[in-house]
C-alpha cells in the first residue's frame, strides 16, 4: 500500500486558537463550550468517526503581550486566551473513544521533569498508549513573568535546559524500571520487585532527580514525542529527540528542503531518518460546490481580525507591528529584547524588498496561499498534489469555526481521500506509535536517545 | 433537618493506599486495574449510587524510604506505590457522574502556583465546580530529592512557603478577573473585556507572578480547600485556610478538643466557625451478620503486612522503627534529620510508658480501635454514636479491600443510615461548596483569606 496521509486536529484548549476573529462566526461554539467537557467528548467521537490520528493540543503559558507593548490586543480579541490546561481533558476524550490518539504540548522551561513525567505516564497508562508529548520551549514574555523570570530565557539555553529536561525524563521513562517489576506474587507477599526498580540518581546543571519513577512503564514508556521548530537549534533538537516533526515554509521545495536537512541531521545522530515524520499546516475551507466554499470564505473573511493576527505574529516572534509607521519605507526587521529566530519568515523569501504597507496588509486578510478552497474533488486534488510534490507524511489541520469545519472535513473530504487510497478506511491496531509507524514499534526505536536508557539488566537497589 | 454525615471515600490513585497487604485478597482489583480508566469510571458510578460527597484522593511524590534506611519494604509491597496522577484520572470521571465531586491532593512544596491555578480552575470548569484541593506540604525525604532539594524542606519552611503559594492562588483565582468579563459582543467585536482582566503582579519571598490567570472564573473560583494536619502550624494553617479539615485522634475527646481549638483560631483570624466543616477516618467491615463481618476481618488479617505499616509509619512520622532493637527497653523517641512533628502520636496517650515490644506489636495486626466490625445495625450504631460523640462532620472512608468494601458500604450501611436520617437520599443541587455548604454558598464565604482578593471595582490592565 502507498503511503496515506496522517491527520491530526489542530486544536487548543481555549476559546480561540488561530482563526483570528472567527468566534463571531453564528456557527461557532468553541467560545461559549471550551468549559463543558462534552464539548470535547463530541469533538473527540466526531474526530475517531473521521479517523484522525491525533488531537494535537498547542499551548502557552501567558497572554501575547509584545503587539503595541500591550496584553490588551489578545485579551480583546480571545487569542488563545483564556486557556484551560489540555492534559485535564484527555482522560475524559479517551474514555469515548478507543483508537484517536491525544498530542499535549507542556513546555520544559515551565515544568518540572519529575512531574511532568507521572503526569504524562499517567495518561499513557489510561489511554492504553494513546499519548504523544509536543515539546516547547515557551516563547511569551509573559509566560517567563508568570514563573518568576524577569525576562525570556535566551532561546538556546532553553534548548540547552530542553535537552538536560529530556535526559531526566528518558531516564524516569526507560531506565528506571525493569519489564516486569509489578509481580504480585501473593505466596512470596511481593507486589512490586524491588531488584527490578531504579533510581535514577541524576546530578545536573539545572535537575537534581533521585527517583525511582513514581509510575510503572506505561505501554509507550515515553511517549511519542513532537516537536516544532525551523530554527537550527530548533532542527537540531528535533533530529535528536522528535518522532514527529512540525515543520512550515512557504513553498514546497522549502518544506521538502527542511524535512531533507532534519533527516540528514538525524541521520548524522545515529538514528534512521524513516523513524521520524513530518507533517505541516492544512487548512481548508469546503462546501459541496466551489461556489458555497468560496461564499464561506467571503463569510470568514469578513469576520477575520487583522488586530488578533499582528498580536499573535508578535507574541510568536518578538516584532511589534506597531512600531512600524512609515507604511511607505522599506520593513527592515527591528529587534526587540525578545526577538525570536523566526522572525525572518515574513520576508525571507519575498522575491522583492517589501514595504511596510505591504508587510501590513499580509495581516488584513485571510492569506488564501495557507487554506484551501473549494469542493471536495478541488480540495482532494489539492491536498493530494500538497502531500505528493512535499514528501510529506500528514497535516496539522486548522479549522476557522469550530466544531463546524472539521465536520465538513469528515463528511466531505475524507471519503474522496479514502477512495483514492491515501486515506486509512481503518484505524491499525496498537498504541500511537504503533498506529503511526507500524506494528511492532510499541517503544522508542534502536537508535532513539532515550532507549539507550532501557535497562537489559538487573542491579540492586 | 439534623445534622448529616458527610462520607468520602478515602482513595489514592496508585496499587495500594494504607491495607497494607490486602492487595492479596483474592477479590481485591486494584492492584491489577488502576492504569484502567474503566477501574476509575466504575468507581465513579459506585460512589454516585451510594452518595458519597466526594473521592478523595491523597497523594505523595515519592518513595517511603525512612524505614530501614531503604526504599525496600515500601516497593515490595507496594506502599502508595506505584503510584498516578490522580488530577489526570478527573474528568473520565466527572464525565460518567453528575454530582460526585472530587478531592485532589497537591503538595505546595514541589509544584508551581501559576500552573497549579490554572489546573484545578480547568478541572473546576469541567466538572462544573465539582472540584476541592487537599493541600500538603509534603513530608517524603525521597520527593524532596526528586525535586532537586537535598534535604526536606523543615516543617514551619514549609507552610511560610504554602502560605505564600496561597496568596499567590487566591489572586489568580478570586481576583485577576471580574466577574463578566467574557461578553462575547460580537457588534463591537470584543470576545472577553479587557478592563476585566487583571494582572496580579505579585512579588513575594518565593514567587513572582505576573498573570493574569489563564482561565476565566469557574463555578467556584477557588476550589474547596482541604487541610489535615494536628501539628500547631498545621492547625494554624488550616484553621486560616481550610474549609474542610481531615483530623486524627486517639479518642473521641480529643477529636473534640481540635475541632474546638481549630474553630477558636478560626474566629481569631475574623472567620466563622461554621464555615469549616471536620472529617476524621473511619474504616468499616461489614457483612449480613456479625459472625461473617468477624470471619472477613480474620481474613484480612492474615493477609495484613506489618512491614508495610511499618514503612508508612516511618514516612509519615520521620521514625525509623527499624532502629528499636531492645525489645524489652521502654520506647523513646530517637530523632532523625526528617524528624516530623507527628511522631508524638504514637506514646503520647498511652496511660503508662510502652516498651519497644508494645509500640512495634501494635504494627502487627489491624488495629480494631479503627474500625468497626459487624453487621449493618451495628455498625450504623458505632457510626451513629462516633459521628454525634465525636461533634465531626464527616468521614474518610478507607477501604481495606476495594471496591468491595465500598460496594459492601454503599449496599448494606448506607440504607441503615438513610433510614436513621443520618445520611441523605439524594444530592443537593449546586457546586460541592454548595453541596457542604448549603444554598448560595458557590464562593469563598466573607472572613475566608481568599475573599480578600475578590474585586468589586475595575481598574485598567
Amino acid at each position: 500500500m502507498s503511503k496515506q496521509i496522517q491527520l491530526n486536529a489542530f486544536e487548543m484548549a481555549g476559546a480561540m486558537h488561530n482563526s483570528h476573529g472567527l468566534w463571531k462566526h453564528p456557527q461557532s461554539k468553541r467560545h461559549l463550550h471550551y468549559n463543558d467537557l462534552s464539548y470535547w467528548t463530541d469533538l473527540a467521537k466526531l474526530l475517531e468517526r473521521g479517523k484522525f490520528d491525533a488531537l494535537f493540543f498547542a499551548d502557552v503559558a501567558g497572554v501575547y503581550d509584545v503587539y503595541q507593548d500591550s496584553k490588551e490586543p489578545a485579551i480583546r480579541d480571545g487569542l488563545q486566551f483564556p486557556l484551560n490546561d489540555p492534559a485535564m481533558i484527555i482522560s475524559a476524550m479517551a474514555s469515548v473513544t478507543t483508537d484517536l490518539s491525544f498530542a499535549v504540548t507542556v513546555s520544559t522551561t515551565y515544568e518540572h521533569p519529575f512531574s511532568h513525567a507521572r503526569r504524562f505516564s499517567t495518561l499513557d497508562h489510561l489511554t492504553k498508549g494513546r499519548i504523544a508529548w509536543n515539546i516547547v520551549t515557551s516563547y511569551l514574555p509573559n509566560a517567563a513573568r508568570n514563573y518568576g523570570l524577569k525576562n525570556m530565557v535566551k532561546h538556546d539555553e532553553r534548548y540547552e535546559r530542553a535537552d538536560e529536561f529530556l535526559q531526566v525524563v528518558y531516564q524516569l521513562w526507560e531506565g528506571s524500571w525493569e519489564d516486569g517489576a509489578v509481580i504480585a506474587d501473593v505466596e512470596r507477599g511481593i507486589l512490586v520487585d524491588p531488584d527490578k526498580v531504579h533510581p535514577i540518581n541524576h546530578e545536573g546543571q539545572y535537575y537534581q532527580v533521585e527517583g525511582p519513577h513514581m509510575t510503572d512503564p506505561s505501554l509507550q514508556r515515553t511517549p511519542v514525542i513532537y516537536q516544532a521548530g525551523t530554527s537550527v537549534r530548533g532542527k537540531e533538537f528535533a533530529a535528536t529527540h522528535a518522532e514527529c516533526v512540525f515543520i512550515g515554509g512557504p513553498t514546497n521545495e522549502k518544506i521538502r528542503e527542511h524535512i531533507k536537512d532534519i533527516k540528514a541531521r538525524a541521520e548524522r545522530h545515529g538514528r534512521n531518518p524513516e523513524h521520524i515524520k513530518f507533517y505541516t499546516f492544512l487548512n481548508v475551507i469546503v462546501a459541496e460546490t466551489n461556489e458555497e466554499a468560496e461564499a464561506k470564505y467571503e463569510t470568514y473573511q469578513k469576520l477575520w481580525s487583522a488586530e488578533a493576527a499582528k498580536a499573535q505574529y508578535g507574541g510568536s516572534s518578538g516584532y511589534d507591528l506597531s512600531q512600524y509607521t512609515d507604511l511607505d519605507g522599506y520593513f527592515e526587521y527591528k529587534h526587540t529584547e525578545h526577538g525570536q529566530s523566526r522572525a525572518a519568515s515574513l520576508t525571507k523569501d519575498a522575491p522583492k524588498k517589501l514595504t511596510v504597507r505591504e508587510v501590513l496588509n499580509r495581516f488584513e486578510t485571510i492569506n488564501r496561499d495557507h487554506v484551501i478552497v473549494g469542493n471536495p474533488q478541488e480540495v482532494a486534488d489539492a491536498i493530494q498534489f500538497f502531500f505528493e510534490d512535499t514528501e510529506i507524511d500528514g497535516f496539522n489541520l486548522a479549522h476557522f469555526v469550530t466544531p463546524q469545519d472539521l465536520q465538513e472535513f469528515i463528511d466531505l473530504v475524507v471519503p474522496e481521500l479514502q477512495a483514492r487510497g491515501l486515506y486509512k478506511k481503518d484505524y491499525t491496531e496498537g498504541t500511537f506509535r504503533e498506529k503511526i509507524f507500524g506494528n511492532g514499534q510499541r517503544l522508542l526505536p534502536s537508535g532513539h536517545p532515550g532507549s539507550k536508557y532501557r535497562r537489559t539488566y538487573t542491579t540492586k537497589l
